[in-house]
């Protein structure tokens, strides 16, 4: 096609972008031989252009007006990293119209505004990357795009957010509570100063809407996966899960039920013996099941300036490789080709079924188990085991319930009757499992 | 384009070949939104077309004759599954010549022949898919290709037989030795009638082969790939192991010297905190390291009828992708282009350096730790650690000595030296050691 060399359009020039252009000067000459030609940043857009991020541009390249670093003829490829709604959207837009092709890490513009960008996309034959919007460095995207096109995708189990391991991860090491291990977190630069799309599961619900609209070929309203964050977490339930054999993880997790979805993201009791449960500070790992292939897991850093820009960076050199056949639209942005999605119903966390950890703080006196086990019975949940702790006649000491399976109605509406109970002193603690066998 | 169906030929229709008309049959639905178009089965050759393989096929399907596969005008794609050298090899060959892409499973023939097959690919430019190769259902091929494709390749760790990692596994949990286990595993189906490429290493070797051929892009021969199996394992020796918090895997290991690989197959103790010590049975995992994305690890089955043909039937997709296109070529075989791969000397083990762990029989009397640490510190080889079990003056009984990081000349030196010692009674055992920090 007479294409000399792929020129690389970057707006934002932050953490991942400069990882991005580290990662394209560095391995040069590799991703030369790899693709035919030489990946070359052309532009860059930048609002602080005065900062000195630690990796030389030639004179010239960097500007603050974005709008000009898509329309500059030598660039082949946006690569949006700015992050936010806007005026990300409006820049990827803009590219698309201008039939430039779009590489973007915006998890939390995909997962809301994904459907707009996806159609743009596709309608005018414009390829759109987006590997590095989950998982870091993971070739997840990919993965479940092509490497398991093959399969029909039964479950996803993904620990999907780095910072919100780290602080579970120290919290169960480390036997700290959540605000102490937090401050930790942001001193060590795990955290950032406003951490709540982290720990309040806000991101990971982000991924996984993502994962779920490419796995079933759906639109996915991310307000409709259910999240629940770790900053309610006690490390009083972390080390009595541990004393039953899990370990507590920030879990996104997806389930097919034939034409209804499961989407949700919780705190999650997995056996401490599973793979996702050994998955420790930073590192994210998406375990996806797969009706042929069965258990696949991909696990690498979720998160920091290079793995990232190594995403970013694949998805360059795929779109790099369909400009130098010239094509685009090879594997649609959705997954499924465009006119063969179909909206799915994603299940209200009230339809769900799960096995349950209960935890509450009672009276320690004759009687109590016997009437919170008479409203779990009553609501028909059954009790697969009972603990507690410490006995002080009188006192007030915590019992923890484990259920076999129930639905998520029955175990809220018991939980509201047992919060009543005389016995009981503050609202019941409840935690969902998976990965046990029959759950 | 015009295309309105892909054309599947497949050659073989023994295990992974009926898995493949079982995916393409019962994923058809979800293959077709994926793909476009339909990907069907158009003609089946195999020596044997009486049995009943439980996969239903339409009548005259089925043929003896694979040459009139590869000829069939409504045959896009030619899926070659009767493994071995020839006539596999001519087949591919005349399928390439024919302009036919091919997808193929056959690990033996392309880590011993891939360079013809290759260059025929490239200089047709037809495309050329062989994900199921190595590791089963886990794309790792793929992903080293093109998720991973912006790093350079630091190193690679395997366990790439799952009949050799299944031996291991119950040796390890159940103390038997490696015959009873072999039998065990040939009566659960885990291992063949003649199992020597699995429990020789071969089959790790011919895999590893490929990866470092795609992760550096140069030509390899097998034969200069140092290959160890389990045979001569003795569960003594795993136990020890366990002791010292170690798990003995039989790793493919490739590391990068800049300019120089190493290349290897053999049993190595790896921390049992691990990600690859927990991969038991015949699951497969594979870490590599990116420059740029740092630990990436892939977790998945490596073998079996479903999952291997999920890895087959991803290529076929893939390739669909790129016939509805209009094109071939996008991405080598080779990884690198054709005219970038640069030959890569692989160091002879000699030239390796590790850490090492080493099994004597000795008497148990003064002098004898003495005698051989002198041995070991005249050829520079410093001990981090010493486990003498069940002292029994004057009898024999094991002695276990680890090393820190010296020349593979050096200790087998040390070795011929400590065997001919008057207090050894039997050839020292040499375990080779991964995974540990500066190791």
């Amino acid at each position: 096609m007479g294409v000399s060399r792929i020129g690389i359009g970057l707006i934002g020039f932050g953490t991942v972008g400069t990882g991005v252009a580290a990662v394209l000067q560095r391995n040069a000459d590799v991703i030369e031989r790899r693709v035919g030609v030489p990946v070359a940043i052309m532009r860059v857009a930048d609002l602080d252009i005065e900062k000195d991020r630690g990796v030389p541009l030639p004179y010239g390249v960097l500007t603050t007006d974005a709008a000009s670093v898509i329309r500059d003829p030598s660039v082949d490829i946006v690569v949006e990293l700015i992050g936010g709604y806007e005026p990300a959207k409006q820049l990827i837009l803009s590219a698309i119209q201008q039939g430039k092709p779009v590489v973007t890490a915006n998890k939390a513009l995909l997962a809301v505004h994904g459907e707009d960008i996806f159609a743009a996309a596709v309608r005018a034959n414009v390829d759109l990357g987006f590997e590095a919007s989950v998982g870091g460095g993971i070739p997840i995207i990919r993965t479940m795009m092509e490497g398991l096109a093959a399969n029909h995708f039964t479950s996803i189990f993904g620990i999907m957010n780095g910072t919100s391991n780290y602080i579970l991860t120290k919290m169960t090491e480390e036997e700290k509570s959540f605000s102490d291990t937090l401050k930790d977190a942001q001193q060590a630069g795990y955290a950032e100063a406003d951490p709540t799309f982290d720990i309040e599961g806000i991101d990971a619900a982000h991924k996984l809407a993502i994962l779920v609209s490419l796995a079933y070929g759906t639109p996915v309203n991310v307000k409709d996966v259910y999240t629940e964050g770790i900053r309610q977490l006690a490390p009083l339930d972390i080390q009595f899960a541990k004393e039953f054999g899990f370990t507590v993880k920030l879990l996104g997790i997806a389930k097919d039920h034939g034409g209804e979805i499961e989407a949700r993201v919780h705190p999650t009791l997995v056996p401490s013996s599973s793979p996702l449960a050994k998955v420790g500070g930073v590192y994210n790992a998406i375990h996806v099941v797969g009706d042929m292939v069965e258990d696949i897991v991909l696990y690498g850093k979720g998160a920091g300036s290079l793995p990232t820009a190594s995403a970013v960076v694949s998805d360059i050199i795929d779109v790099a490789r369909n400009r130098l056949k010239g094509i685009a639209g090879r594997v649609p942005p959705t997954a499924f080709q465009w006119t063969s999605r179909r909206p799915l119903r994603i299940r209200p966390i009230e339809e769900i079924t799960s096995m349950y950890y209960l935890r509450m703080m009672v009276r320690d006196q004759p009687g109590v188990l016997s009437a919170i086990a008479g409203v779990l019975g009553a609501n028909g949940i059954s009790i697969s085991s009972v603990l507690q702790k410490g006995r002080e006649e009188g006192q007030t000491v915590p019992l923890v319930i484990m259920t076999h399976r129930s639905s998520e109605r029955a175990i809220q509406e018991a939980i509201r009757h047992i919060n009543a109970l005389w016995c009981v002193s503050e609202p019941a603690v409840l935690l969902r499992i998976e990965g046990v066998e029959g759950s």
